[in-house]
């Protein structure tokens, strides 16, 4: 767990923790997180983030020095000791079943489902809303970028003007499970694997007296894999400078002006040196639009570097996920929870979700109550998580990058459109619909509510 | 420094330092980090990030597992044991001046500037154009809420949908900068002392069998400070619900429907009951639009609850920030170095910004070489680093936040306009204009550029 990690987390989810603790509230409640709805611009989600998720509730714990901190805050006043001693001794130990990393996935659908004592599922629910929304919501850019850029790598360059680096190293493993060929981001070769690329920047041209010492000095350090970023002063100038050296060159990268006319003439400068094994790089505010227009004009370009609008999933910069409470034990008997709030309901109790496929292509979903089955149908919804440990190692990266790409693979066309794509049919089953109505009925029935 | 964040940076900026190294080019450069062009949406930015980038230069040095793994990659090959010598011992020495926190500032002005061994200006590009590009995109946004809200207090809520938890820490700060009144982020209280607020959950009421016994049980545990969340089942029967309590409330959180109809019946229920103290707050997908909607229409809402459009500055996720060679020591000579492709062009050498004011409000900048003096200007830039070092502590976060909000009154307000804000005249001095032409007819004259 990373310094002051189990910090990351509202206040609220701890007073409402002590408040739960001293009114001797313990029972196991389930929460089930999903997106509430899809945004206009996305047809699919691809899920990411579970492992940072299971990796947080393996670790979670209090430091004396926080638990101290907490002891300082005006709100915690009234609260009794016992609390603080028990947050010293917190850690969680409930139940998580969850929807692999790498599964398309909808609207309403749970992607985690956490039962738990009360306040440890609730003290956990800032930083799973948080890390399932960033890294689904990056993972489905990439899956959009990718298939636009039709058979073309994508490379992730996003850090630097992710939302803070960690942002970007989060980011760079979330592009990468959505499909992209590699990283700049070297904390994620690092931790993930994930492989990384880079070029030069416009800097190393001008350490050098001139763009000609500037390219043999790269190539001369990096003889296999220089990519010479040749457009500092002009690119077709560049161009003609790096078919001039007389020596194989890995690649060159275009970063400004039209990509698509720079692209042709580059190439055409390269291939009468020679040079028709050198690889053309392209980036500069790309995005899924923009690689799909220059992969529609055949744009001989071998890789696309996309940066800010992967790594900040730009026009979709968060997902409205949420967290509910779906049921709990209350004096020994399961209670189902819900909310029948205008464009806020959610069904009650714990769900499983169903697919069927038709000619090995992904057709509908179907939520139901977690006791159904459909022989015909694929349960989406794993057991993960146990008593608070894992129930197996964490799956190779490789090994969830491609689960994501036979998911993708399965997805008729029309879902994964950039623009306007289908609705995907998501239905509930009648046992869940006769729960929703049977809670509707109670809570309408008592006059707890109006609605 | 935070484990392994000396590898939160891009590959190409470690296989440069690796050329600059093999190529013994050790000369000092000068950087310049600046926002390219202010997007439409925004008429200033609110500096902000330079803490988190000076704590990251001093703590700055590679860990031994950390240069094994570049000893792996591919790239580094053919690069000899005496550059991972030179990592292992690498800290950072340069020098850092920057326009404080708190500022306000605009397109192609210089937010920080560092001088050091090229190799070390180097590799810190990306984490410092991360940092700096968040945190001042954040900033900005609270700065432009809190104006929406016109005196009423802004709280922080966004971690949840943030861009990973991380990203919610470093919004918080960065929105208390802007002029939030707090956050409901724990580890932005506990690292930085920013203020913490907190409500409660759905959840909290749907834990007991009423609403009305989650309310009793909340304020016994927190009887000065409950926010009562009334919307679970229905706004109006929860706030009558509060009212009938027959005590002190400290407020009432509403966080769905029509936020300006509902706070006016609840406010109107609460003060029949007596309770003309107690506080509202609201939520519920607020931005700086709807937050100004409902001021202007006197919404008797005490407290603006903001989350995802804060914590990701949502229409504006990320600014053009760039990092840009502008002078180099070569042979013994200042060597001045700048871009002129078509939108990309930025002036060459150190700068320094001169604010003028007239009347005690800002009227205009002026972008000049360092050199340059003028005695009515502000200068904006301040040295903060020296040799690798602080030059003084950092500033409290309150003074940086008094800073802010005393630069925020002196700017006119054309230029804090939510919706097509004035451009704010920003110009260059003659002595940097004459610099800019004698260095583009350099490279114009000798052929290294055809622009």
């Amino acid at each position: 767990m990373a310094e002051f990690e189990a910090l990351l987390t509202d206040l609220y989810e701890l007073t409402m923790a002590a408040g739960y603790f001293t009114h001797r509230i313990a029972s196991r409640a389930t929460f089930e997180l999903f997106v509430r709805s899809l945004p206009p611009e996305r047809g699919f989600l691809l899920a990411c983030g579970l492992e940072s998720a299971l990796d947080y509730l393996e670790k979670f714990h209090f430091e004396e020095e926080e638990i101290a901190f907490f002891r300082r805050q005006p709100a915690f006043r009234s609260i009794p000791d016992a609390f603080f001693d028990y947050l010293a001794k917190l850690r969680f130990t409930g139940d998580v079943s969850a929807i692999p990393e790498g599964t398309v996935v909808f609207a309403e659908e749970p992607l985690l489902q956490v039962t738990a004592p009360i306040a440890e599922a609730q003290i956990v629910e800032t930083y799973l809303l948080s890390v399932l929304n960033f890294e689904t919501s990056v993972a489905t850019k990439a899956a959009r970028t990718v298939r636009a850029a039709a058979g073309k790598d994508v490379l992730e360059f996003g850090t630097r003007r992710a939302q803070g680096p960690e942002a970007g190293v989060r980011a760079a493993r979330a592009a990468y499970v959505g499909g992209c060929a590699a990283t700049s981001n070297v904390l994620a070769g690092f931790l993930y694997g994930v492989p990384l690329a880079g070029t030069a920047a416009h800097s190393w041209t001008q350490a050098f007296a001139s763009e000609r010492e500037s390219f043999e000095a790269l190539l001369e350090s990096f003889p296999d894999t220089a990519i010479l970023l040749i457009d500092t002063y002009d690119a077709l100038t560049g161009a003609a400078m790096a078919a001039s050296l007389g020596r194989q060159i890995r690649g060159i990268r275009l970063d400004s002006g039209n990509l698509l006319e720079q692209s042709r003439r580059v190439r055409q400068i390269l291939d009468r040196a020679g040079l028709t094994e050198t690889k053309i790089v392209a980036s500069g505010d790309l995005n899924e639009h923009k690689v799909q227009k220059l992969a529609a004009a055949s744009a001989p370009i071998d890789y696309f570097g996309v940066g800010t609008e992967l790594a900040t999933s730009r026009d979709v910069p968060a997902l409205n996920v949420v967290y509910k409470l779906v049921e709990m034990e209350q004096a020994g008997q399961v209670k189902y929870k819900a909310k029948f709030s205008e464009h806020k309901a959610y069904a009650p109790g714990r769900k499983q979700i169903f697919r069927f496929s038709s000619g090995g292509l992904y057709e509908r979903d179907l939520l139901a109550r977690v006791e159904e089955t459909y022989a015909d149908g694929t349960p989406l919804l794993e057991p993960v998580m146990k008593n608070g440990k894992r129930m197996k190692p964490p799956a190779p990266l490789a090994e969830i990058r491609a689960h994501a790409q036979a998911n993708l693979a399965r997805l008729p066309a029309p879902y994964q459109s950039l623009e306007s794509p289908e609705a995907y049919r998501v239905e509930k089953s009648r046992t869940l619909e006769e729960l929703a109505s049977q809670v509707r009925e109670h809570y309408v029935g008592t006059g707890t509510t109006r609605q």
